[in-house]
């Protein structure tokens, strides 16, 4: 293992594109308590800008009320719920991506529906009606939450109309008209929304060069792109879950990369690139979301992802979600960085570790990204690399050693650093890890959840060491465990020890 | 009008019957912030036992799971969410007062369902997998909350059979059924459960005799007798809402008495009798809910309730309520004692009145209930009394006048008392009334939303009055706004003015 | 009583000089649970800037410490209880207006003490010393909070030279050494200070000319002009308290004005000026601050104070205060907007009114403050006129009546508004009065303390008054109690009502 | 090393007299927010049952005052403070040890005094004024927080009088008068009170017969018997800190056991015994107070005081101390539990070890304690033993090993059991350590705290272990660090685990 040698000049501005959105189970569940709980808890460690989810307009929301009572008929709108779930997204810090979609049932052309919850994927009946609809509920929110806010929040057209189970038969033509009608309608009530599409699922190559074209066409306004990367093979199905293949390391990068190339010179490949849904496996009941694995998976996306498009969101936040029905046990595989009642899973601890890095990359490696904070301290993200079902399995272990500058803001060199290191790996920081040991306890008992939430906080080290007189270095060698992701932040220290102090007469022998 | 004569000596203690239970929405909502933060006010102003609700077993709580995948077949048993709702209750004190209902669909003999919500109300294709999954309910239960909690919850059969929109023709003979198979199964699970019905709607006089001759011809266990009460005819719709008739005054109070009358001899007429549903209109969209009349209408039933049975259930704590749909407004007739965001209806200052009440019954009269406290001190609830619709208008005030006994502990008698009134009526503590003034917002912003909670707190008013001397009795003159409810504290004083003290030289002159 | 018109354009801009800086008692008491309760609360509600009071320096908080054990001997400096207090200023949002003095015994020239908790007010006996002792306190400070934020703290040297209780005979010599000393001290750590005295008692007038000479003669800097002002004349004493006479209603803005005026064209006349203390009184045992007359007869002053001066800071925000000792009773006359425990007393509300005003000023009278806010509402601040000792008394009701004119934003004129008001007066919103009912009781019991927070809060009422279509006005006539301070919050209202609705029909009848 | 065979039929009930009773810094000082959050912090996670201090009496809790102003002229009782600290202990679930002492200088016969806050030490100029005052305290503390409260709160005459610092030279005879007076003026009061002392120092051989002789012969009531207990030879100063020798690891045991054997058969041998003070150093400036190794030499303390005293009370919960001044650093070899701040030192972490403990001793050795709970779970606490200053300093680790018996309480044996460990060492849940190496900041940074909070946190292990089966037992090899106590808590494991589940799938490799 050779050394790495960190330069002391930075390569390159920290990117927060990782940050900028993160994804959500259908809006109606932020009424939740345990869905706010974990959003807390994430907006608290983390911070994410941005929250993104489907079922805006579901009837579970009572968004849209037709009436034909005692001679007064007509359509209300109700932002009873709407209302209440922004607001308390804000209370958190958190900004809503606004995705329209799916219909509500009065508004509807056909029957058919998707997940447990029934969102409905048919066009609309009536596009004025639909557009209506779009246009009360920005005015609506215009009102209540003043222009300048609401403006700062994305309008996305519908989800994955390239799959038939989101888009009545898929249909290229039809989307384009809906994305028409309601990009038209979101500028007509305020020029200054950013609107996009088309949120399209993995590998939908062949819908990006004629969306670009139509809206061409028809002088539609696009803001943004987006669309979706997930990086499984299909779903293995036993009860309550499925198991998958998973895709090469660098595969999601790949995915994000793709549409600008595919765009090639068209003005679409130049405006923001959203990746409105990402993580390994796109099914909620897959336990590899509750890995060290995960984690080290994506730890690469999360550090280069900045580099090919403006945000990528995790798709999602808490494990509060329903598209395949009410989870059957604590960990049952699904998308969030929290379970049900807060429990953290590693990545959860992935995100956490990015937010505590510095603004200033000073070195990047296949395993490693080192930054400096502008208070001169050094904080180290390290992981073992993993690859898919194709890729050898990991060793057990990875090393490797970094030689790294450190210096106090006034330049001078200390003579020793704190280094303070969390581990997460397949036994620390796992609360999985922890609950297979406990019997795999479906609805686990406080004092079983006790044990859970001590076993998901990674383990904390911390030394002092010696910096180079002179050189003003410190080396770092680093072993990690098996799936490990690591946080290492490197403090100058400055020495008040009195004269008069002898730790060795403490004891009195 | 003449003066009331409190006597020094009570004449009965306090009942609480009026606080065993309050309803509650199905219990899939608990899962909701908005509701728990709801409970949460009750419960640490008013403080019930119980809380009752339908949907144990409706889908969305997603307890039965068949699975039928890659060769494993079964019914599974999910606790996910009924333990972070039983969980929740426990944390804010209240116990659940269990009802058996609905039918899960995988259970379910036909597709027929109540509300918007869509509870299945048939009875089960298979009594035995209904008596297992009661059963491992009850075991569920009693492993993570210890016997002794468990079996302090009543357990009831259903909702209202009684009715064809609760209970497929509303059969008797399958009520019946269904009741033996279910407690039979309770009691198998532990003897020491408390199991009841029918659970029947007002007014169900030919299912008393009948359900108590079946149980005791199948020898099934009735541990309790159940049933509901409400006073209001039959709705006349507008959109979002409805406008009923009024029973006159004393009509609940005759329902509650009703089914023991009816019973006479029979052992179920001495078994505890519970209404475990009641209030003014049986309409979640009625706006007399939200009114000063409906506290001061209800006023002599909490009174007097207790005398009757063994506890009374308003039905509900919280407007967070959907078996009509999402509420189109923060006021829409709500059956809640809180309104979506806890703004406080008169009828809740009602209920924090009586749970100020002290234990030694003084007085009760057709508008007044005084009570003493073990510290001396005298708590008086005075209402205007209010008809039904084919009684005559109230007038704009009403008053009365009392003359109370006023002694320490210790049996001195103070030379002056601190006397603080709240005051709930047409305008005070009305945040109704408010909200009509601020043009009825129906989703209300912030500030709002501040106004509103202002104008739903009681008006004070406090003074201090003079101790007969020798005679020890205080002369209370009392003048009732339209539809007033009131609350009197009175307070003993000891003086502790230091002879130096001057209050006419403060300002200097 | 004739109408006032208010204009529809605004007269000025609010001053926001009344909240720039709040007085408290020695450093130390910052330690305490109550005071950070109550400062807790002042700043929710009210919201000062800064923050001033005494004994920065005095023994009791452990700044400077000599040290000859085992042949070690020196000074150090211990910044255990500075930074404490500092951390929990800064969590409430409030920032220090640095003080420096008394002086630490290990620097004194002699044995004189202010105060129940001994503060020494004898000049340094090593101006070497002192200054180190200045000049440690602000490097620490910069270190810990970050330049930018120290910077942003005034510096007043030393507390009422110009009597002999606070600074060895008075001696303007020696304060003149002191401030030039220290103020050169101040700007050698960091020239951007901003550093002012002299920090004078009422009515100092022969030292306001002089200390400008001599700050000119030696250079020496003076970023502000500081000095105090109080009504009230010699205290009469009784048992743990005074009573004192007032002056006249216009004396404390007089007192504002006045070193101006003796200034002259001097330098000084136009830097800022702090009043760096006022109140009625000038005691910490005077009912006065108690009453309500304390409020109105401030409301002037607070309402034209910062016509005259940059900030007046009132003296102080909590009766956690112990310059004559451990208060004997929870009123015991203290400076405090809050007494212990947090109860509210009428000048609070003085200052929570003031917080609620708009910055256009619409109309300002003996009588009035109307003001204006962006989102078009209009607030009122109203008061009854009241004098001093040698003034008539007030009589028992004041009215007022005003014409307001009302628009939204939009220029449009709402059908009605909804008018909200808050009324502290003898009565009204007034603990005191409810705690001379209750008895006085010294240390209130739980139970009385509900009682006096209860009778702490304002009476609020409401109600909605149309506004004279075509003018887009409404009229306000005004009724306050004795001694009252009022706020009128005036809404346009929007009307959602449905029409459908019809509220004749809620009761049945 | 051989293995310790625990039984499983236990062989004692676990005694609570370590947690009785803890010590506090005087009273004045629980008006501090830093000593509340501390006290908060320690009754969450210990659970004390009473809190013992010095100075009720002391003139800055401003409770006996002396008045003559304008012809007035008495002694005023002022409860202000006393109430608000009583009010907070009882919030945090903990009542008084009340310690009468010292003596408010109005009532002093001299002007001694003892520490930097300046207790006065010497008897009452008049024991009729003492005896008034003591009894108007008692009286006020029943009429504010009840008969039954108050009266289980021990009382305590004075504080070691058998030294001349606390003392008027140690004058037996004046305290004899002392004790005599007050306790007969404690049960003139009210009879029910438990009153004691002498509360005497360390090694007091000389008092224990003579008072017990006295008390005899003056019938003076003695319903305790209290002294107290250090194992430290005399301070080695230095600037802000000293070095003591250690007695051996015994010493504090033998002290417990002393006074009942000198009295031997007397009546006070048989009344309960309270070491009312106890701890390694008698210095609150003596570093072992920070360590570990004071955890590991208290740890057999804990586990064995229970058979020799009934209580016995850590000096003292917080470092929030004035004794010697205020203290100059954040680890300042204070005697708290908690440094300012509420950094965890590892004798805080024994004190909650112990509170995890069951009540079923099954075993007890030099180095162990082994517990179970009703629920079946074992709880092992064990140390390493370690001596004084004349004892060989201990080996780098110390190994132990046990063989458990593990059941439910349903007497079935599991298959696996959870083991759940926490560490404390010279390294581990070791605040300390990190300070030194963070180069021992004085006043740390937010930055620093964090750095200490974290490292004050035992390290946590986990893992799963096979049951023998038939046997019913687990093998527990234990190696512990330099100084460590260690806790491991033993859950039996149910397994939930689904036939399909198959974990290796989970890559999709």
């Amino acid at each position: 293992m050779s050394t790495v040698v960190v330069p002391q000049t930075p390569i390159a501005t920290q990117s927060d594109a990782w940050r900028k959105v993160v994804g959500t189970c259908h809006m109606v569940m932020g009424l939740r308590k345990d869905y706010l709980d974990s959003l807390r808890v994430v907006q608290a460690e983390i911070g994410f800008e941005h929250i993104r989810g489907h079922g805006i307009f579901h009837d579970w929301m009572g968004v849209l009320r037709r009436y034909d009572v005692a001679g007064h008929a007509g359509t209300r709108y109700v932002w009873t719920y709407l209302d209440q779930i922004v607001d308390a997204y804000l209370e958190v810090g958190i900004k809503p991506f606004l995705e329209l979609g799916f219909m509500p049932e009065a508004l509807a052309s056909g029957p058919e529906t998707v997940f447990w919850w029934k969102g409905n994927i048919t066009p609309p009946a009536d596009y004025r009606e639909w557009n209506a609809l779009v246009a009360a509920t920005l005015r609506h929110l215009i009102a209540r939450y003043g222009r300048d806010e609401v403006l700062s929040w994305p309008v996305e057209v519908w989800n994955e109309p390239s799959l038939p189970e989101f888009w009545k038969d898929a249909s290229k033509a039809e989307y384009f008209r809906l994305y028409e009608e309601t990009a038209k309608t979101v500028k007509d009530v305020d020029a200054g929304f950013q609107v996009g599409g088309p949120a399209t699922s993995p590998q939908a190559d062949d819908w990006y060069v004629p969306f670009a074209e139509h809206t061409d066409a028809t002088d539609t306004p696009v803001d943004f792109f987006s669309f979706h990367a997930y990086a499984t093979g299909p779903a293995q199905h036993v009860p309550f879950g499925v198991y998958q293949t998973m895709h090469g390391a660098g595969s999601l990068l790949e995915q994000f990369a793709r549409p600008r190339t595919i765009l090639g010179g068209h003005r679409l490949a130049s405006v923001p690139h959203h990746v409105t849904e990402f993580n390994t496996s796109y099914r909620p009941d897959n336990p590899v979301h509750d890995t060290a694995y995960n984690a080290a998976y994506l730890a690469p996306t999360l550090v280069g992802g900045g580099d090919l498009v403006d945000s990528f969101s995790y798709w999602t936040f808490s494990d509060m979600f329903e598209e395949q029905g009410v989870p059957a046990a604590i960990f049952h595989g699904g998308f969030g960085l929290l379970t049900h009642r807060q429990i953290k899973k590693p990545t959860y601890h992935l995100y956490a570790f990015m937010a505590r890095l510095g603004t200033q990359v000073l070195a990047r490696g296949d395993d490693h990204l080192v930054t400096r904070h502008d208070d001169g301290r050094i904080t180290v993200l390290a992981w073992q690399p993993v690859g898919g079902t194709d890729d050898p399995t990991e060793p057990d272990t990875h090393t490797l050693r970094l030689s790294i500058p450190l210096a106090r803001p006034d330049g001078t060199t200390p003579a020793t650093a704190y280094v303070h290191r969390r581990r997460v790996n397949n036994h620390d920081g796992n609360a999985f890890t922890a609950w297979q040991q406990l019997g795999r306890p479906a609805s686990p008992t406080t004092r079983q959840l006790d044990r859970l939430y001590e076993a998901a906080e990674p383990t904390v080290t911390h030394h002092a060491t010696d910096v180079a007189p002179g050189i003003g270095r410190i080396d770092l060698p680093l072993t990690l465990a098996h799936h490990e992701i690591t946080l290492i932040e490197i403090d100058p220290v400055t020495d008040e020890t009195p004269t008069w102090t002898d730790d060795t007469r403490i004891l009195g022998r």
